[in-house]
């Protein structure tokens, strides 16, 4: 039988990796707790219907979409935000606002395998329900901030813009909403001149043509001066205007709050989901060229799912490539948890083994059970070889004291002591 | 448009639930941890090949099978042990034994949605590879059993039986591979009639038949006195003897590392996959009718994905089911984390009350920012509805003398307090 191989574009995540996932999601989870979102579970398999609704054509097309042996069509969540916005618009319609959720887990589209780029990959989700405040919009990107902080990110940028900029311009110049989408996704991936020859054939004006072009290239990392060239460049477009103006309440609130941002501004930012409305933002690291997360606001969101209008700011967390730059960035690697095997010296006293593992277990230790039945010397060696920190050796002379022997693997020596002190012997060496 | 709805056979899980599932999932992490149990990551995707493998027809026929964008034939995991199987046959083919290995994660099965059984379901996996002993077996149990308890789960009783028992039988007697797998499906529904049928048309002696029927009865909450009974109406089945006392070295093992299991030992019980070949299990709650979890010995799996024979025993923990055990046996609910709302006056408070958000956060406290805008009284009064533990109000008086307004909201008390002791005020009056 021929051995079998994951499937193009899945991976496995062995022990170390593995770790590394749960860690970023732990912290993700703390985060939610100490800011309020409570966490939600919904499934990976939903409607067809619902994730294409508004998830733009380009995921639309990428989906892991399938009949179900019931015959419905179905398909695994490319993203979040049209399940929670489902709870939104359903059960969770008649709850309070503001509203904060969390929700971390598995997420498929069938993109293109690359260099940190797979076809299943984690997010872990935040999404504010019922501000349309600036200072909403200012705590996703505060907690972005902790998360990538807690987690020991270093020299991370926020890209920034606003949807509102373009769509302003665009909108006043009565270009359709599939337009303006186009427009939007060619400019998500850089195609400027394409984005420009799509604004031409929709009869744009030669002065919105020339704004959109100074938009594209109003960018820097000083915020606020970026912010006043894209106010000059759009002052004949009103909700532009309007736009700059929101984003420059949130960053200044989020600078009067005391956290240093490092941004580059692009007034001409735009990003791949169509339900965007606001301010939107990716933070990267230098040492990779994708997004670590994404996030901003998306007011109209809930009512196109049958909800009542709720405006809605959130960010999706990317856990892999979180990891990944975490790597990168080499940061100090966990210590490992110090380990203890327990080690029979023949079979008869496996039990009495296993009974001590019991005990150490219940003080937190780590413990391994010699479950191969090997001899001392070869069970002592592997120990060894995996950085085990202590072995009990169990056997008839020193239990008929109530003893055993306590081998510190590192110093390589080993004493005789009292079982009911063997706890704290333990952890008293661990100190 | 109409509202969506989650897809049959799917289910969320709102904030409450949500909690538990996470809750019972970091309990089996953190168990996993003290076993030296190492956590893997694999894909939710598999190739169908992989997947059908071994999986028993029932499950096969019900698998989310589909073909990829690419063309692929593939399924979501019906199971982790695949996918841990494949992984111990390629990437970890050459890591020395023994390899204790743990994923969690969800599954996916076309099963008819009822009480308690989803079309996606939870489950976390622990499988030892390497050892053929009994302690190896007992170690699962103890696990499970740790795992049970310290989730605060009462009354459970474990069912246990030894696949080698009937196997002994059916392979002495000459029944092929399929008749005895079809034999141990219908054994698994309880449908006995119908398995002696079909052990009748596979031409079993009248012998044979007497003994399988004798072996389906021998059952009880006393073990070693039901592995007598076993032992004795096995007694021609050298194989079958075999398995008896296996089971009996395993429970008494157990027993002697002084783990008290309840038991319910059933000679002819048959677990629905067709890879077990040794003990098998299941814990049971009076509560719910179906098992919580579900394992044991499989030493030939590894060898059909294409690796070496390697030893094997492990269990499924069934998160969403335990979950449900531990509502209707009503465990204490947890404390939720008390909380803080940070309420400015007016709008020109708002970056000062997220800086003193900010600085709540960094000494562990959960808090939420007013987002709204409300008016003080009304933010407050939504706070009570929430059952908020402090609200901070923040206002320009209090502020000129870095202060702000500390509010009891169960006490319905407030004073004004310098906001360099803020976090110990709050903090000590949560002690």
């Amino acid at each position: 039988m021929p051995a079998f191989k994951t499937v193009r574009g899945m991976r496995d995540f062995l022990p170390r990796d593995a770790e590394r996932m749960r860690h970023v999601e732990q912290v993700s989870r703390e985060l939610a707790q100490l800011y309020g979102y409570e966490e939600v579970i919904t499934p990976v398999v939903e409607s067809y219907d619902l994730l294409a609704a508004k998830a733009g054509e380009e995921i639309r097309e990428r989906m892991y979409a399938f009949k179900d042996l019931g015959g419905r069509k179905v398909a695994l969540r490319p993203e979040f935000t049209a399940s929670v916005a489902r709870l939104m618009a359903t059960k969770l319609r008649n709850k309070p606002k503001p509203m904060r959720l969390f929700s971390v887990g598995s997420l498929y589209r069938y993109d293109e395998p690359q260099y940190g780029r797979f076809r299943e990959f984690w997010q872990a989700n935040y999404e504010l329900f019922g501000s349309d405040k600036p200072e909403a919009d200012a705590e996703i990107l505060m907690l972005t901030n902790d998360l990538l902080t807690r987690l020991g990110l270093r020299n991370y940028r926020f890209k920034i813009g606003h949807m509102g900029i373009l769509r302003g311009i665009m909108g006043q110049e009565g270009l359709g909403e599939e337009q303006q989408n186009r427009i939007m996704q060619l400019l998500d991936k850089k195609r400027w001149e394409e984005a420009l020859t799509v604004a031409r054939s929709a009869d744009a004006s030669q002065n919105c043509l020339t704004t959109l072009k100074k938009v594209f290239e109003t960018k820097g990392k000083d915020a606020f001066q970026v912010l006043k060239r894209a106010e000059e460049s759009v002052q004949e477009y009103e909700k532009s205007v309007a736009a700059v103006e929101n984003l420059r309440e949130i960053l200044e609130l989020t600078r009067e709050s005391g956290v240093k941002l490092e941004v580059m501004i692009e007034a001409g930012f735009a990003r791949g989901l169509e339900y965007y409305t606001g301010m939107v933002f990716e933070p990267y690291v230098p040492e990779i060229e994708m997004a670590l997360s994404g996030g901003g606001r998306y007011d109209k969101l809930i009512e196109l799912f049958g909800g009542e209008p709720i405006p809605a700011v959130g960010v999706a967390q990317g856990v892999d490539r979180i990891v990944l730059a975490m790597k990168k960035q080499r940061g100090p690697p966990k210590i490992a948890k110090e380990k203890v095997v327990v080690i029979p010296v023949d079979e008869e006293y496996v039990a009495k083994a296993m009974e001590l593992s019991s005990i150490l277990r219940n003080a937190e230790l780590s413990v391994e059970v010699e479950v191969m039945r090997r001899a001392v010397s070869k069970a002592l060696s592997d120990a060894d070889r995996r950085a085990v920190a202590y072995a009990v050796i169990v056997g008839p002379e020193e239990l008929k004291e109530g003893k055993v022997v306590l081998r510190d693997m590192k110093k390589r020596e080993q004493r005789v002591v009292e079982i009911k002190n063997l706890c704290e012997e333990i952890l008293g060496s661990f100190r």
